[in-house]
């Protein structure tokens, strides 16, 4: 705990890292590197966080992502949990709506948590702010940049110490009198100031991609209603336009409303116009897709909008590897499908310990370069899902009348094979310095370049039961797994002994990226999972090269209530005879080695890792 | 959220209830009676909360009380797990010990938490606080009682609404030249003032029951040990005595150490001496239990002391039932079994939701008996276990010379058979105004006078899982749930709506007892569980009367995990025909009837609910 210094009162100072925009991605990017004990400032234009509205959808991977910050607790406190989604159709009846479907709203079985959550965007901002302050870092507000300038030196740009980034940020609510610019110089800048990022523009990056003519309405409001899915997430097609239904906090509920040229669009010229519509033509538009159900707002509404659908990709997310972007800055879609807040959350996360990694010396500048490797890569998958997705929503249902329309089995198709991915936990990051699938076969149902699947193991000393992904948090470090058999039977107990003897000689990755005078323990986690049962083997029976603490030994066996474990060898694909896995800082699977080819993970480390610093 | 006035400042004022001492016991009534909206008033007289030591163990019960009044999360995080037992003998090759068994520390397969907690005294303590402070209410500080009247009128004692109580309050950090006494009147006080309670001994309320002649030692280290089950709990029988090994929070362990007449007794007098006793003294006794494994502590010691142990209860528990005494006041016990802390919350949680009720008018005074009825019987049964369990734990191991000693067999079994009662999951409320077991055989899994059982259910209007505890939280209303049955038969859902109309007559009780102008809601939370699956029915389905708002209503049916829920009818032995099962706001289950006797509810709520006001 610290305290935060009114930092705009100091001119021409240095940081770090500055961050451009305290919205998810800013602050997600804010909180690790801070964390990380990385001198960082986070600046936004808005005086206040946001209060209402805006994006809330939390997807599967992104609540294990926050979790993995400490932050997941709070967040399945606070959240709404959508568990079942239902499907409305033209009624056969021919007048109004009907139910064709329920089923499970989320298709992903190893998601750690199996549901969709909804929080809006000023919670979500708090969860982050609020973590912050107790770590002594605040949001610099109302602040933005009104110049950057990125040095073209190259020996500046190469050195990872040097400050080659000036930016003039102005306060916006600067006291008369008060100069109300200052400059601050920095080593790395990331722009997470949204769709019209100035970050972006003032490097004239382009958005590759277009914008649909599709236009939607969005309204929140505590419903007065019949229908007996308003709790679900809800997907209905009628004759009158489509709708999607989002439960909120409370009694509060989303509407997403397919709105026609009529409803929004200027006579003359065929522009949309905010001023043709209002809430009460949002909700007189719902109401016919709703019909026969009942669906009006109690008391006013909370908040609206409309908004045309844009589907594009930055051409480049960073300049030179000092300046980035992401977020919105980067990539634009539908918000049906909830993803924006989670692709943006998810962009800082692989870079921020990228970042750390490099400014620590740990790593090599080149590092960097995985950031856009694979989070554009991401981005342009989800836009291609996305036009799928907003199209097969927006376009007219099939019936008798209308043989090409979008049927119910072809849109709940495709819900049910994109789930794998609108969830996040089948994100899969291409081969790279940091992805090597050359050992998969040994860890098979272990993806290499997805997140460590979540499964439930048994703390040896303590017989605690603990989710993996707990046991691999994002600190910065990275975790080396060993998966050791069972070493109860001598021959597994003298090859895990010999394992430890190698990985301990000076040549050994342990040895060699640590550095002069630490501990292997600051940059690598080492964690031994045993194929044996909690209540024969003892922690002490494990080469105490492989437990520098009594908290890093676990077992692959069930808890004592019988409900929890036991899964791990089996689920992963991994022998019994053993095998090494190394988990990124960021939970993703970076590689896999026998025990005889440790060399390999020497290897790996190699591409990427500084030595002798 | 509001702030706390400086209470100390207000001279001759009056409270509802005054609590003397702050901790566990007055913290529990403190927060409690606040979060109900009782004008209260805590204070202790010590300068600040407890920082190492004292009594640490929180049970499984503890742990579902806490999560009652939502603190539990907290503690979860905070506190640590015990989830292993291990039992160490002497050696059969005659020298040191060894290990005879591991095994489950908890007995008792309902519980919520199947496992034991520590958390430092003052770690509790702050949850509380901190909880309290965010609603507004703080401890006052040092500040003691130093005069108590009970009046004697015995119209005045009659009545809930009058100040009886005359307690004169010093406060001992004072300034000098401001008056350090003030008067506090109060219409209720709670003695929560320890083993010398100030409270019970104005009242000339005489402790019963004897000290023994065991001595023990207590010392919080972090060791330095090759000693395998450091990090589980131990039960350790050596020829050198013997010990129990708690494990803390981080690195530290907690040690009971079993002294003799020469470690700590006065040659002369006889009688314990603290000064022949040191921490170095604890832990070089403890070695000799260990042997041959190593025990010592890393660097200096947190905490230690010595104690003899005591079980003894007080005669009353409350005069004219206007000032009452709860928690360490009232029993004293071993602390091995760690019963403490929690015995003493269990006390202020019983009492806080009836001295609540009676002081909204909504209940008689008399439901304050039920207060000593059931938390004395309770703390007898919990001497009768300590001195069971103390005298098993401090007697000499059998073995070949000792015949007569305390086998493992007896040990162990003694530990297991306790598990139901130690981990309070068992305790069980005997017949009163408050639990009536009339019809115990249509619900024969759910015992009436025992706390709800855990089950997971599926609430239907979005088929999120919930634990039915979770649903009952200790807001001071009593639950009536309703076990519907399979609602979507035709005639089952007309019982139920017949149910519901005989339910809303001016004579039922959820009429009857409410106050004037006020929904039924007020006093009574009103919960429906259908015997159906979450993707057939629809919440819209069950009659209004039942379902005050979306989130009240439940199927008895697995999530989508397919790994909880579906078995609360089958567990509780309840019938799909149908029954109503009443809840207390302190989770017991006080009486359950069939659909055809709900006049049985009625007349268990008239015989200490007030009607008409």
């Amino acid at each position: 705990m610290g305290f935060s210094v009114p930092v705009s009162a100091v001119k021409d100072s240095e940081v770090d890292v500055l961050v451009v925009g305290a919205g998810p991605a800013g602050l997600m990017a804010a909180q690790g590197l801070h964390r990380a004990g990385v001198k960082v400032r986070v600046v936004d234009k808005r005086p206040q966080a946001v209060k209402a509205g805006h994006g809330d959808g939390i997807q599967p991977r992104t609540v294990e992502v926050l979790q993995s910050y400490g932050l997941g607790e709070r967040l399945l406190r606070e959240g709404v949990q959508v568990h079942m989604a239902a499907f409305y159709n033209p009624s056969a009846k021919g007048v109004g709506i009907e139910r064709s479907a329920k089923s499970r709203d989320v298709t992903a079985p190893t998601a750690r948590y199996p549901f969709e959550m909804t929080l809006h965007q000023g919670a979500l901002e708090e969860l982050f702010t609020d973590a912050m302050r107790d770590m002594g870092l605040a949001v610099d507000r109302p602040t933005l940049p009104v110049a950057i300038e990125l040095s073209q030196d190259e020996a500046e740009l190469k050195d990872p110490q040097s400050y080659p980034i000036k930016v003039t940020l102005q306060n916006l609510d600067a006291a008369e009198g008060v100069s109300d610019t200052e400059v601050v110089r920095a080593k790395y800048l990331i722009g997470c100031d949204g769709a019209h990022s100035f970050v972006r523009r003032n490097f004239g990056i382009e958005m590759e991609g277009e914008q649909t003519e599709y236009v939607w309405g969005v309204v929140d409001i505590i419903p007065d209603t019949d229908f007996p899915d308003i709790r679900n997430r809800c997907a209905i097609h009628s004759h009158n336009g489509s709708c999607m239904n989002i439960p909120r906090e409370g009694d509060v509920i989303r509407l997403y409303i397919q709105l026609t040229d009529a409803d929004v669009r200027n006579e003359v010229t065929g522009r949309v116009d905010m001023t043709k519509c209002s809430a009460e033509k949002l909700i007189e538009v719902a109401q016919k897709s709703f019909y026969p159900y009942k669906i009006a707002s109690k008391g006013p509404v909370e908040w609206w909008t409309i908004y045309i659908i844009g589907q594009r990709v930055a051409a480049k997310y960073s300049v030179h590897d000092r300046v980035f972007i992401a977020g919105d800055a980067c990539h634009t879609h539908s918000p049906k499908a909830g993803q924006g807040m989670n692709a943006s959350m998810n962009d800082t996360h692989n870079l921020l310990w990228k970042m750390t990694h490099v400014l620590r010396g740990w790593a090599d500048p080149s590092l960097l370069k995985t950031y856009e490797f694979e989070r554009r890569k991401y981005a342009q998958d989800l836009i291609d899902f996305d036009k799928r997705f907003a199209s097969l929503f927006s376009g007219k249902p099939q019936t008798e009348d209308n043989e090409d329309g979008v049927s119910h089995e072809e849109f709940l198709a495709a819900w049910q094979q994109f789930g794998n991915f609108t969830t996040g936990v089948g994100v899969h990051y291409a081969p790279s310095a940091i992805v090597n699938p050359i050992h998969q076969s040994l860890a098979s149902g272990l993806p290499i370049g997805q997140r460590l699947i979540p499964q439930m193991l048994v703390r040896l000393a303590d017989a605690r039961p603990y989710e993996i992904q707990d046991i691999a948090p994002a600190d910065s470090r990275f975790k080396v797994i060993i998966f050791a058999g069972d070493i109860q039977d001598k021959a597994q107990y003298n090859k895990v002994h010999a394992l430890a003897e190698t990985m301990t000689q000076p040549g050994s990755f342990l040895r060699k990226y640590t550095p002069k005078g630490s501990d292997y323990t600051a940059v690598f986690d080492v964690i031994t999972i045993a194929a044996s049962k909690k209540d024969e083997l003892d922690y002490t029976d494990v080469p105490e090269l492989l437990r520098p603490h009594w908290s890093k030994v676990y077992v692959d066996d069930v808890d004592f209530t019988g409900k929890m474990g036991g899964n791990a060898y089996a689920t992963y694909g991994v022998d019994r005879s053993g095998v090494v896995v190394v988990v990124r800082p960021d939970q993703y699977v970076g590689m896999v080695a026998p025990f005889d080819k440790i060399a390999d993970i020497d290897q790996y480390f190699s591409t990427f890792m500084s030595q002798g610093f």
